[in-house]
């Protein structure tokens, strides 16, 4: 690796020490583990978007009604979202969907993934839903996610670096 | 909804006119169709952790090689990886698979996915991998994403609106 391309250097690795690392606790796998399916995502993104009730989560996602029972109760024992008793008048009552706190968490990786269908694959007509900054400041400027270290620095790809804990370590010995 | 409890408004929904929304182009929806599933997303993590070759790819991931070939020719055709030929000093030429610029720009997906992992599944021992800013400026700080607007900044969850595209309310009716 004689130049210093810095164009090689993320494609180059993240980990030097690649081969010391099992991934056995990997947390991208984990997380995959929860919502590594395209329908426990886009269920995911109709809850961000404001879905609550059962219909409201089937309907745009395009699978069964049974799959749609089956991703919302493994969302639910996984702790993304909870169920919650409403009732409508002269209606029995029925259950709703609400997102928790760690199913709140997961907006960045929603919005990851949109950004980047965004730019590589929204074709001619654009990205089709835009989100904006309405805080307390009324913004109003679009938003995406950025990396960013804890010390507020942008970061850009090649100035990453991944450790790999002394724990794993071992593990792949 | 008398309440103005901030924590609701994110449940309430990023998106207020949510029935004129058809979901028929999302880019989230898009981007799953591409990485959507548990070995694409996990053979991308290995890219940017720095495997290149056939071998290195399909060993950590925990999938066939014949599942490993498939997928990594899938990711090849969308535009994530490119094959390239390589040669060590007496063997046949074989081929490598670098990350495209499309390919890299999914990291803040991966990095996402990751943090989420680490927060709410890595359990007692922790995060297996840490992530570090080494830039020009050496900062060595932990990286992560964040939601940030055009204008620099942060944003939470409830300071975030989606807004449909007039042609993609026109397609609902």
């Amino acid at each position: 690796m004689a130049s210093p391309d810095p164009d090689r250097r993320l494609p180059g690795g993240l980990i030097e020490d690649r081969d010391a690392w099992s991934a056995d606790r990997c947390s991208v796998d984990a997380a995959l583990g929860v919502v590594g399916t395209r329908s426990a995502m886009l269920l995911m993104r109709e809850a961000f978007y404001g879905a609550r009730r059962f219909e409201q989560f089937a309907r745009r996602v395009g699978i069964t009604d049974a799959v749609a029972a089956a991703r919302l109760r493994e969302l639910v024992d996984a702790g993304l979202l909870q169920r919650r008793p409403y009732q409508e008048p002269g209606q029995r009552t029925r259950q709703e969907y609400v997102l928790t706190a760690m199913g709140r968490d997961l907006l960045p990786a929603v919005i990851a993934l949109m950004q980047w269908g965004d730019r590589w694959l929204a074709g001619e007509g654009g990205p089709p839903v835009t989100l904006t900054h309405e805080g307390d400041a009324d913004c109003g400027q679009p938003v995406g996610v950025e990396l960013r270290c804890a010390a507020g620095h942008p970061v850009a790809p090649r100035e990453l670096r991944a450790h790999v804990h002394e724990d794993e370590r071992s593990r792949a010995t």
